[in-house]
This record gives structure tokens, C-alpha cells and sequence, in this order.
């Protein structure tokens, strides 16, 4: 990938979304996820050979959402292994919104709607509720180097006043004999990991490593299983976007993960990962200028993985 | 693509698929289906630089059904454009069966479940109905390099017989104001669409031309759009394995559409088109066999998007 | 019944819904339906024992739509008997409007919604088209006592045109095997009972029968089986009012029909048969005004059964 | 209601459902419900003149389940009034199962499924939790005379260890604003309610009163307000017996409520209350034998409010 045709593609592409600047709005729902600047934009593109874009807010802490139903999936997959964890979950894209009851039928559609990953997060290992969440940030901290990575109190706060709706899920998939585990402990380490603050840096290196197959960018370590990355990815692409999934793999063409924080991080296998911060959102919940300037990036430099 | 090494896959994958040739069932919901030698197996490869593999069954004609529906897609696309098209169809997979009335909303869930593809039917030009359907015959034998494609008469007919339930699709989609045309003229064409009789020769080679961007492999002719072709293996990617399609991104992980005639397209994008052929079926309606055949090739080559 | 008191308690209602002669909105889904006065306002009652009472536009002709529901679910019942009938259909309520796909699941909800009026239409006897709808407008004439009850080819064309979704209905139950016969002989006879041109003296007179068990009001005839009544009767308590069939259950309290035409028919067993007419309808397709007067009618006089 | 008639076709009625002894199965999704004489049967009836018919098991205390919904709803009728207990809730009968979560949509759909037993549970007044459920015990105690009905024990406990589906429903609800109270406070008073043991007799009584419009048999007390007692009465008609409700108003046609404990209780307006007790269930979750028993005796002695 030559990076100065990137360079003045990333460039292009954030001019021209610069009407789309005040349209969409940030999500509410969460009280706390409304205090922000609401028409900050940054951009961050780590290549798997090292190299790296960033533009506009690319300093700035968002919290991560649902781009933390990536992490929670792979940790999942490590742990269990993919047949224990999807015989707990499906692996198809659903039409209803991600907090949707009917999202789940036997066992929770995909591990990227709520159910799914509060699924997910009951299959992440550790001798207690502490070593299990701290076993997540650690993952997050080593996949992007950044040993700064920390939750955002306030949002983790908000959100466990506002979270009824995912107690009603868990306690669906409980019934569903899913597991038996203490709501306390599965809602909260889901929440937290929802809130834990990140910026486009740190999202678009974690992406890079999964566009390097879970190898490490620095060393030989193989941070993720091969097979869990492409399975990973491969979610990511069929069910990444919510229900609007299918409609991005069509005009951008290559994994990616949205949370209503504002985030979406995007995956070229072999290439770069990418990560842009809008925190305005359309009506399905994806950042709305995000997805304008992945688009007219994917167009140009032909990144789609469909030709 | 080193011809030697895919040959040796290839034939390993047979061999060690032979154990599923009793498994599943040939469809019977359209009773001329039945008709078939149920245990046959046929593989064909085309690459975008036209070499071939062919191994088994690979003449056997049988009917393309659903496969027919990426065709269809595609001359909607090029007859009136992604936005029109995309106006009066949706593009996200469905969890609910292929001729589900509940695929439908405001308008079909996508193009690859029975009312998207009605109402792509419904998108080809033509000055009358007869023109409409010489030219999706005309395209089929293009793409393939195969003018003695036909379809199979008792095929349509049987299918003619047991299409209530298309019939009722037509109609909601007509009340919802998808299209105003004549029902018999529609459906007709779908269902003749359906019964077209290929061997897995012709879909790998059509396939081809989708791996090669839509361009002829021995001309410089663009058969398709370049657009075009990113949109539909994005759909076949997303949607081709009717309510699976998210399962096969991840142990597959490349464009594929089935039909319930027994046969699985496949393409991977810049090397081959694949087609297997083995009609009996799991219970979502896909080749058994196909399947695991194309799980074994797609782990050992490495032809995952998402690795 | 006190004629007297049931005189001056219905032109108190009259008088009190005065109010809401312009709330609602006639329905114009069907074109020909909108060209009525829309603020018209009649009233019929009468009592087993064969008194009568009129109040306002007691003559006028309105399509009887919904109503005619009504009259299909006795005559198959008639012509094949319950258990019959309720093999081909079911007989609880549906939360989906009366002409959503999903008011089917193996067979139709209920007798009253489309699809289940589609059905009961399916079971009418005759040697042929013509004699089964005869036999239907015999039926309402003979059971009126008003031999002039005519069908509104006005309505029939318009309605006709318009009917794509009940010709989804139509197949979707054909798929399903409740029947195989010509659709457009049974939906030009399902359109054709519903366009038939009633006042409110019809109804009335027709619900009296009912309310008299099924037997002739100056006979000694039994024009309906005495269980055929109880059935149809139950039918109209627990699903007569579309969706809102439970919430006029308890406000109301006596089996209703109503439809979209602007009637609504009510039997009070064993006393007397209310017809009220009112083309504003309210978002279910239930007369606006109408239920307003029976409400009043029902509390004032305690007709509820459940008292 | 001549006595001796009412007695001889109890009896006929009895002898005829011999064959169905032993048809059906008791519940056993709440383990302890599985701890019963699965044959046993037991019939009482209350006629509103105080006089009484018993027949077989009538002194046995079952788990009253839900036929406890029928006192919930009155007494939130009674605290909070019709139009604040139908701002919180559903009147109409639901498709889907009595703890499914789409029984809910903004509301649960009606007071006799989980989701709205709840929800009227929620709007039961008392200065704390404890004397919210000692009203209810009270009412139970005072409408049948009877003031040893306990609770019992041994039910609550089997029946709060498996009641995660009731936690999933209660935070549906909380979620949409139907109520913010403490969960375990609602379902322990919702599932205590189900776990009241209760016989024949004491059901029959309760019955009596209903059909008494809401008096006392014995004094001139006013229990239950007329109007309360007429909604509820309608609301047994349209929604009492799950997803059949509209079934058994074509053949029994009065209002019922059944329990999966086995009882189902039955309104005559103006006549007398009745209750059987037989805890083989259908497929629905309705006592098999008691509605054969039922079924008879509306028939024989022309019960139904329909005819």
C-alpha cells in the first residue's frame, strides 16, 4: 500500500464528508454517551508493516460499545474454542436492533448484538469476576500498546442505570440454559467493557493486527489464533454493522465493527486496519460521517474485498 | 493459483468427502427434483486465467434454481442501476426460510431469497416477455461460453405446478408496490429462470468471469459492470447460503449462492470460479456434500477473504 | 326490554356522541369507499320478540364489508359443519391486522380477518360460482327479510382492483393446502359479499335472528342451527372487533362485527340485534362513533353478559 | 338453577370424562408441580344463592398458578382504576405461549399471561412488600371464607428456582417504563400468588362472588366493585384459557381461567361458580379433563352466554 496515495485519500475523503459534519445525532439512550463534542472527527490507519495516518481527533477518548464485541468474541473463541462457543451462539446477521428480545431465538443470533455479546462475555476465563475483566483489558492494552487504555467511570455508570434491557436478555439466555452464571458479574464485566475509553490509534492498531492475521506488528508473537481472526473477521463482515450489515459489505466491502460511541473499526486483511470517530450516528446506530468517509476510501483505493 | 497443488486439494477433499454421499436429501417440495441420481458428485474450477479442473459429474445437466437468482441480480443491476434496484429490495440476509412470507417487509430482504429474486425478475428489460427471458438465456450462455444451455422443460413445469407460494410472495410484494406487472409473465420467467439445466462446467466458468471483475477470460470484453460484479459477490457473500450464509463466511469465506438443484457457485475473487455439484441437501437447502468439499479446499488453500 | 327506556337511552347515546361525529376517517384504502357522507349517523334495533326501533340514516345503503364475515362463517358452517370448518381455520384472535400474512399461521387466525373470510368463502356449497354466491345473497335477504339487498358494483370494481393483498392471502392458504380451487372465483365472491349494500334495518334485523337463536322472528323457522349461532356468536365476542376485539369486550360486552364500511353489528342474546352505522373509523377500522353508542348503550342499560 | 338437574349432569358429566384420566401430563417445568396424584379430580360449584355441589378431590389444596392473575387484576383494578391498569397493560388474547417474551410488544398483551400478571402484581398498594401480598392473601381468604388458605411452600421455593424466564419478562417490562419497583419484591409476590394452595371448594366460592357482580353470597357486602368485577369477567371470556381462549368460548362459553397447577375456575353470571381440579394438562397448559367435564356441561344444560 503505498502510503502517500493513503495519505491524500484520507485527506479527500474528510473534505468531502465535511458537510455531513452536523448530520446524525449522538446516541442518548445512554445518558452519559451525550456529553460529547458532537462534531469531533478523527482517523487512524495502522498498515501491518508499521506504518501510520492519523487525522483530526485521533487523541481523544470515546468509549468503545459494541467494537468491544470483537474483543469479547476472539477472547471467547480462545478460550472455548469455536465449536463450545457457537453451539452457546449463533452466527447470522439479524434484522431486528441489537437489544432486540427477538434477537435471540434458541441462543442469541451473533456475538455482535447484545445478547450475543453478553454470551460472549460469559466465556471469557478467569478465577473470578476481577480476573476475568482484568484478563480483557489486558488484551486490549497488549493488542494496541497501549498500556493506557482505562474505563470510563462515568459511562460504565450511566450505563448500568440505563442496562434493564440487557438484564431482560441475560436472563432470557439464561433460561435458554446458555449458562448459569451471577447476572451482577456478566452485566457488569459487559457494560465495562462497553466503557472502556479508547481512541482511533488505539482501535485502528488492534485492527492491524487482525489485518496481520493476530500477529503481533512489533514481534513474532502471535497475539490471536489465525483461524479465530479469520472466523472473527468473518463475523465482522456478515454481522459487524447490525442490521445494515449486508448494505456495507456492498459499498465498502471489508470487516467491520461499529459501536454507538461513535467508533467504527475496519479490517483490510493483509493491508491495514483503520478506525474512524464520528460520534453522530444514523438511524441503525453506525457513526454517520464514518461511514461517508469509509465509502469514498473504499471506492477509491478499490479496498473492497468483492473485486 | 498453482494448477498442480489445487488439483491435489481438490482431489483430496473428494475422497475424503466420499462419507457424506448418503447424507441429506434431494428436495422434494418440487416433485421433478426427485429425479435425480442422488449420490452423483461433479467439481469444476475455472481460473481467471483459464485453466480448468473437472472432476466427477461435471457434465450433468441439472437445474441452476436459486443460483439463478445471482443472474437475475446482476441484470437488474446493469438494466437499471444499484439505486433503483436497491430501492425495491433489500440487502440484508434473513433468518427466515427462502419463500418465507416474512422475508418481506416494506420489500424483499435481498436478492437471494424467493421475493427479491421475483422482484429482480421483474427489473430485466426487454420489449415483451419473451425478450426478457431470451435475454437472461442469452447472458447464461455468454458468461458460460455454452450456447447449448436450455431449460428443462419438465422441471418448469413441475415447479409451475407447486409455485402457490411464489405466487402469494408476488402479491405481497405487488400490494406493497414493488412492481405492477403481469403475475403469469413474472413468475413465469422466475420459475424458467430456475429450471435452466447447467453442469457445474458452466457456473464455474460464469463464476470465473465474476473472479475476473466481470471481464470475458478470452477477450477483453466486460461482460458485467466492475461495480456491478463488487455489489453481487458482496450479496452472495452476505446472503448466498440462504439462512446460513454467516456460518459459511466463517469456514468458507468467499462469495457462494446454492440452490436446492444441488449445486454451490463459488467465487474467489482474482483466482477461480468453483462450482460443486451433489443434490442432496441439509435442512436450510444446501449441498451437503458441496459444503464439506468446499470447507476442505477453502482451510487447505487458504482462499478465505478473511485470512 | 322496556321499548320505552331502550327508546330514550339510545337518543340520549345519539345525542351524547354528538361530539365525535367528526373524529375518525372514513377508510380509503378502497378507493370507491371513500364517496360516502362522512358525517351520516343511523341507528336500528331490533328485539326478538320483533319491535323495532330506527334513529337517523336507517335507510341508506354502505357496503357491509367486515359484516358479511359474519354471514360466511354460518353458512360453512351450515354446509360442512364445525369440525370441518375448524380444520381448515382457526378461531383465536390475531394481534396482526385483519389483512397481514401473519394473521396466517397453518391455516387463518380466526373466521374474521381476511384470510379466514377468505377461507369460510372456500366453503360455501353450490354447483358453481353462480349458485354459491346466490345462495349468500339469498341467505342475507331471507335472514333481512329484505329482498332488494343488492351488491354495489361501484364498490365490487373498486375493491376488486385494489385486492392484491387478499390475493396473497389466497395463495398463501392454497400453499398451505386449506384448498384448491379458482382464485378469482373465490375472491370475486369473497369481494362480492363484502360489497353488498346494507342499512341498518338489514343488519339489525339479520342480528335479532341471531339473537333469537338462529330462528325466524314472525316463523317458526329455524334458519341458523342453534349451535351454529352459539359458535358465530362467541366467534363475534372473542374476535369480532379486530385487534380491539378484547378491549369492547369489556367496555361493551355483547358479541360484535364490525366493518370497515362504517356498520357495526351486535346480538344481545336472547333479547334483541343492534345495528349502528358510521363511516369514520378509528386506526383499527372499527366505526368511531358507532362504539361510542354502544358503549353508552351497554353501560346505561347493563347488556354487558358479563354482568 | 334446579339443583338436583345441575347435580345429575355434574354427575353424567363426571362419568363420561372417565376415559380421560389419564390423557394429558402434569406440569413439570416448576419441578415441584410434578409431586401430585396425576389422576386425581375434584369439582365444586357455588351457586349465587349459597348453595353448593361437590364432587371427588374437592378438600385437596393445590398451587392455584395462574389462576391467581384473575385476583391480581382485580385488586389493581380496585387500587389504581380501569384506565391506569390499561395505560400499563394489554386486553387482548396473545398468540404466542403465557411466558413468551413477544407476549409483550409496548405492554404485556393481556392480564392473564406472565408478562401482565406482573405487571398488575406491580400495581398491588401496601406500605411495604409484605403487606402488598398480605392484601392478597386477605382477599383470597375473605371472597372464599376460607380463612386457612396458605401458601405453599415447598411450590414458591420449586418455582423461584426456575423463574428466570418471569425475571427476563420483568425487565422487558422495566425496561419500557411499565414500572420501576424492586424486582425481587414483584416476583416474589407474583410467584407467592401462584403458590397459594388452594381447593376446588375455595375457587368455586371466589367464582360465586364474580357471579354475583362482585357481593357477598352471605351479607350485603360489595367485595369487588360491579364494573370491576363485568371487566374481569370479559377479560376470562377473551383471554382466560391462553391461546385457546376462543376455542373454549365456542364450547364452554362462559369465562374461565385455568392454572397449570390443574384447576380452572368458571364464571355463570347471575347463576353460579364452578372449579375442577385435574392436573393432567393439554398441550396449551390447560387442565385436559376439566375442560371435557366443562365442555358436557355447558352443552347439557345450555351454560354458554351465546346461546
Amino acid at each position: 500500500m503505498d502510503l502517500n496515495l493513503l495519505n491524500e485519500k484520507v485527506e479527500n475523503a474528510i473534505k468531502n464528508s465535511e458537510k455531513y459534519k452536523t448530520k446524525g445525532n449522538v446516541a442518548t439512550y445512554i445518558p452519559e454517551l451525550a456529553n460529547v463534542f458532537e462534531d469531533n472527527f478523527g482517523l487512524s490507519i495502522v498498515t501491518v508493516d508499521g506504518k501510520e495516518i492519523h487525522k483530526g481527533d485521533t487523541d481523544l477518548r470515546f468509549s468503545v460499545q459494541s467494537i468491544s464485541k470483537v474483543i469479547s468474541l476472539i477472547m471467547a473463541l480462545e478460550d472455548y474454542g469455536k465449536d463450545f462457543v457457537y453451539e452457546k451462539l449463533g452466527c447470522e446477521s439479524s434484522p431486528y436492533p441489537f437489544n432486540h428480545v427477538n434477537t435471540i431465538t434458541t441462543k442469541a443470533a451473533n456475538p455482535f448484538i447484545n445478547a450475543g455479546a453478553i454470551s460472549t462475555t460469559s466465556m471469557i476465563k478467569g478465577k473470578d469476576s476481577k480476573e476475568k475483566f482484568q484478563r480483557f483489558m489486558d488484551k486490549m492494552k497488549d493488542w494496541s500498546k497501549d498500556k493506557d487504555i482505562t474505563f470510563l467511570e462515568k459511562v460504565y455508570h450511566s450505563e448500568m442505570e440505563t442496562t434493564d434491557t440487557n438484564r431482560a436478555l441475560y436472563y432470557i439466555l439464561k433460561s435458554k440454559g446458555i449458562f448459569d452464571l451471577d447476572v451482577e458479574d456478566v452485566l457488569n464485566r459487559y457494560i465495562a467493557g462497553c466503557s472502556v475509553g479508547v481512541n482511533t490509534y488505539n482501535l485502528a492498531y488492534i485492527a492491524a493486527v487482525l489485518a496481520n492475521g493476530g500477529k503481533s506488528l512489533d514481534s513474532n508473537e502471535q497475539f490471536i489464533e489465525s483461524d479465530n481472526v479469520k472466523f472473527t473477521l468473518a463475523q465482522m463482515s456478515t454481522a459487524g454493522m447490525y442490521e445494515e450489515s449486508g448494505k456495507y459489505q456492498m459499498s465498502i466491502g471489508f470487516p467491520l465493527k461499529s459501536g454507538v460511541g461513535g467508533g467504527i473499526m475496519g479490517v483490510v486483511p493483509g493491508k491495514f486496519g483503520i478506525c474512524t470517530y464520528s460520534p453522530r450516528l444514523d438511524n441503525t446506530g453506525n457513526s454517520l460521517r464514518g461511514i461517508i468517509v469509509l465509502e469514498e476510501l473504499s471506492k477509491e483505493l478499490g479496498l473492497s474485498l468483492f473485486e
